[in-house]
């Protein structure tokens, strides 16, 4: 006999064998028709699978409301369009299709080369796939039998993942539906019919072959998937929208970055105007750690393996880092992926006294990380980054101000660039995992104080997330909703009982006792790399930096060229009081020079013409709101510095209302 | 029949075989006496080696007063020390002994472990040999015949060299002078006598043979010596005040930065103090950038291999630099051993027309090379390191006004640290050399142009060195005189005409005439790397910064606990108007609190006791004239704005008179 437990508690017992399909049904029907897969015992399955025929298992029936059952759909609807694509072309060699946060691809070796016109005859094919209402099916094969399978369909990039990747597995799994037959682990919803309407084929992009330059080109055709209908709708709005907003056309256009692939991929050359947007930020986290008390300090780009080893970075993360430099005497050297170990080598450089602490060390810190070929992409996913990174040493007494104190330095900055819609995750421990380090009195501690101390700051959205914790201690994350309703984790604050500890880097210092005490870590970086921060800031405003950003904040424009000598004086006037001013004194006509300066989102223009000298004003053209007439420089200068110190974030988009800053 | 020309022009015949020494005295025997070395058609020749019996020959007798004649016979003083060290102690093995910039050394690998303690009893015995007038005599003999004479003399190392490091020299040279032999090219005075008495063994060190660390240490012997005792006084008085000044002493006592074995030698950790020297030196330098004209821009540490393959630097300068990073998927990342190809890159990211020229790059660029291990020292001799780089593409008729303006920046920029002293070397190519990139007309106007801007300007000492230009053009450096008479090298300003080319990354704009042009490039950094300059910078002023750049500038003390509130708010006040302050409000004596500040070298103290509190004044306490008794805290911070504006520099060494500025 099964006992069937429920979400709600409630139970039931089931004596012959059943599918949870049959436990839905025997609720109700109702339940039965809305249900899309199954969890049990936390672990995903196949609506139509059988359970277990005797003991107990916790049963979940997810229907279309479930994030899980989304994502099932969206592997199911990946198949269909696999299987529409080897319907309308020959010769396709399947490759891999999985989901993605958003929707899913599949990689295809195929002769035609697939472009967007192809997309509505795909989703036509699979409109009629999903219509036809063909079941899933699961099979599970023995490896040599699978292999022989997929010779007869002349699959060979199946028979070589077969025969390479999973050479130690005995029994395949496998799923079917109509004539589509496919490797997969699942789970998928029982039906094509559940996939719905509202599917979507977005985009074609170059893939290799398990992710190896060396192997063929793949062609990996973007897909997404909604049960409603809706939702797509504002999830292709979205996209519509991110793509005007793409950091790396605006990056481009504006001249703010650039990527080479002489340098490298995913190595990035802030150009000069995207080097003044950071130097700006820079300036302004450092008016920060002054006022919260953090000293500055620098450290090499390089760090011996040994000092890695210490750390537990070595060998254990190196897969996605960069190789160790080896030199002909022995010595080996790694690209530093973190700041930490060199911030407590500093520490470490004196001892520390109670009196001394917190210490709070800051640094723009470069780390380079050895980021997947395919996942690079402009200033967001890239391969060396500088974070504002600091890390604090104190009491287990000190935690909570701290961590108070990194919160609050977070908010200040965001709020600072007009990115006050966020959420924060709390990170905590499973308190069933054995996998985390220190000992479960302090983590029960530092997990209260940490959940206190941000109901007291009434954080908004505040989640904790059982599990998310690092394994060195509790974490607070940072989640930003962006200007077109994208989420971006930024900000982290983190609890650290690891590195400190005996088993790594030994840390102490001296309490009142006279005796030695191990320190607490918090590592925190408020913007986290100023890399990927600046990428968002540029999707965020579209490229129209607020006034305090922007990397040109005026431009002097003349009527003629009569003016030019009045033009460059009202400029260096602008340039003395501290304002980042260009002039523009060509004999072209005004129109051209204020679209242009329009073009490149200069927040003001100052155009001056033979009346403004003789009035000892300016024409102000404001990006935004046009025109604002003639203005005496003073009281120009007046503004344009009041609207910098309250960094303000004036945009076209608030006034349209879709931007909620 | 030979013909002798010498430097005056003049020229004599001689008909017979003659040496130097022989020609020196058919001049006149005073000149013979005089005689140390001599330089024949450009190469050093020993004084009675036989000059050819026939042709011409340019001859130099060097006397001296000759700094090559100094070189020679400190190699002669080595070899005197060598044998000394042989009499005095037996099984002695000889390994190699060079000159070097101030003296020279002698590696042994003997049983006695040498100390200061030996060094009277060397001199002593030195002065034995000096005094016997032993003649230095040069022998050349077949490799196998050298093996057996050190095999039966016991010389191990010599006899490993002759096999392994000479093995392809049929013939090696000797020098022989009483019962001591060496392998060795020379050249040699004529006698011992002539090292006479103004000599001195410094320090015994340890080395390995061959610098290779896995083979046995030696005992490095270091001494010097001069024709002069008044230049040798002087020399061991300079060593003896840079002892005390030694940036590495003084660096760890005020905590100002640490090198750390685990993270390797040679990689700077700059401590938050250190740190904020160099914070407040890189601030400076922004603000002269600003004023000039130069965009800042930042690029990562690394880059593919082929980058500096386009640029030449690899594999060509190799063994300076650390080992490429080797990827698994083929890629290779060379550490960034210069930032001129990521600047260039930058360049490169549009099209330029000359009206964007001059385009001023600039960037605080941590570069890396791979020192020696021998060779790394503290912060003046490093592994990594960051330079106050920019590079300048402008066009040929910019350059004049742009090396200008490079001139002038470092003399802003040396003169605002107090750096007063300094000569400018002008090295231009060697006409008769092929290793110059170019041709020969853009080289003769650079370096008329070169030279007419220095004379212009009224360098000090300026010197033209012919055959030291870099390879791809001229260039000027400027070199320091500190506190106490030591050189440095410091800023250099490089014009390059090669990296610009079509064999290299051909770099272009679109002239005037609509046609594409190749620009130059300016190679600068005012102050060469921030680690080197802020080392040399703490021995200048033995540690005691000038106001605006010590990183702690004014601490307050309490008389008693009564003034805490006091001190605290005159604390807030000083750090509300910009300046870095702490307050010492232990209950200790004052004495000891005022003793404290002094050995930190804090620039001013504010003792604050009751009856200040009255007057709202401070007791000022000045490091270098002691108390100045009591001022109003409003006149204080006036008194201290003004010294921090002027950038003045006030040390105790002034007062002495030593220090010059």
């Amino acid at each position: 006999m099964l006992t069937v437990t429920f979400p709600d508690g409630s139970r039931k017992d089931f004596s012959s064998s059943v599918s949870s399909y049959d436990v839905a049904h025997s609720i109700s029907p109702a339940l039965a028709k809305a249900a899309m897969v199954a969890e049990v015992d936390g672990e995903l399955i196949d609506l139509h699978a059988p359970l277990p025929e005797r003991g107990e298992v916790v049963l979940r029936i997810l229907a279309k409301k479930d994030p899980e059952a989304l994502d099932v759909m969206r592997h199911s609807c990946a198949h269909v369009m696999a299987q529409a694509v080897m319907r309308l072309w020959d010769g396709v060699q399947l490759a891999f299709g999985p989901t993605t946060a958003n929707g899913f691809y599949y990689d295809f070796d195929l002769d035609h080369s697939l472009s967007e016109e192809d997309f509505p005859l795909i989703e036509s094919e699979m409109t009629k796939i999903i219509a036809a209402d063909e079941p899933f099916e699961w099979l599970l094969k023995p490896r040599d039998e699978a292999i022989e399978l997929f010779r007869g369909l002349d699959q060979q990039l199946k028979v070589e993942h077969l025969e390479t990747g999973l050479a130690d597995e005995p029994m395949v799994s496998f799923y079917r539906h109509g004539e589509f037959l496919d490797l997969c682990r699942g789970k998928h919803i029982s039906s094509t019919r559940h996939i719905g309407k509202a599917f979507k084929i977005l985009s074609v992009a170059g893939a290799y072959w398990k992710g190896d330059a060396k192997r063929q080109q793949l062609q990996r055709l973007y897909g997404t998937a909604f049960f409603d209908a809706k939702e797509l709708a504002e999830h292709l709005r979205q996209l519509e929208e991110a793509k005007k907003r793409d950091h790396r056309v605006i990056g481009k256009q504006l001249g703010l970055f650039a990527v080479n692939p002489t340098v490298g991929s995913g190595l990035v050359l802030w150009l000069p105007k995207g080097a003044a947007i950071r130097g700006i930020l820079e300036d302004y986290i450092k008016g920060e750690l002054r006022r919260w008390n953090y000293e500055t300090v620098y450290t090499p780009h390089i760090g011996r393996v040994e000092l890695y080893e210490i750390s537990g970075h070595y060998p254990y993360y190196s897969d996605s880092q960069f190789a160790p430099i080896d030199m002909d005497d022995g010595e080996r050297y790694l690209l530093k992926p973190m700041n930490c170990p060199h911030h407590i080598m500093i520490y470490q450089s004196k001892l520390r006294s109670y009196r001394d602490l917190p210490v709070r060390l800051a640094e723009f810190g470069s780390v380079y990380r050895y980021e997947q070929s395919g996942e690079v992409s402009g200033m967001t996913r890239v391969r060396g980054f500088t974070q504002d990174d600091a890390h604090i040493f104190c009491t287990e007494d000190q935690v909570t101000d701290e961590f108070r104190g990194c919160i609050e330095m977070t908010q200040n900055m965001l709020a600072a660039v007009g990115m006050d819609q966020y959420r924060v995750r709390l990170g905590f421990r499973d308190r069933d995992s054995d996998k985390y380090v220190g000992n479960a009195e302090i983590w029960d501690r530092a997990e209260a104080a940490l959940q206190k101390v941000c109901e007291e700051m009434h954080l908004p959205d505040l989640t904790i997330e059982l599990g998310e914790a690092a394994f060195y201690g509790p974490k607070a994350d940072f989640v930003v909703t962006d200007c077109i309703g994208r989420e971006w984790q930024l900000g982290t604050v983190q609890l650290d009982y690891n590195l400190p500890s005996a088993m790594r880097f030994g840390l102490e210092y001296i309490g009142a006792d006279n005796r030695p005490h191990e320190p607490v870590m918090i590592h925190r970086a408020p913007l986290g790399s100023l890399e990927r921060f600046v990428g968002i800031l540029i999707e965020h405003f579209a490229g129209a930096f607020p006034l305090w950003l922007a990397p040109e904040q005026i431009r002097v424009l003349t009527v003629s060229e009569k003016s030019e000598e009045y033009g460059r004086q009202v400029e260096k006037e602008l340039r003395a009081a501290g304002f980042r001013v260009a002039g523009d004194y060509r004999s072209q006509k005004l129109g051209a020079k204020i679209r242009e300066a329009q073009l490149e989102l200069i927040p003001y223009m100052l155009v001056v013409g033979e009346k403004d000298r003789e009035a000892g004003s300016v024409t102000v053209r404001d990006r935004i709101d046009g025109d604002l007439g003639p203005i005496k420089v003073a009281d120009c200068m007046a503004k344009f510095r009041e609207e910098v110190e309250a960094k303000r974030v004036r945009t076209a988009a608030k006034r349209g209302g879709s931007c909620s800053h």
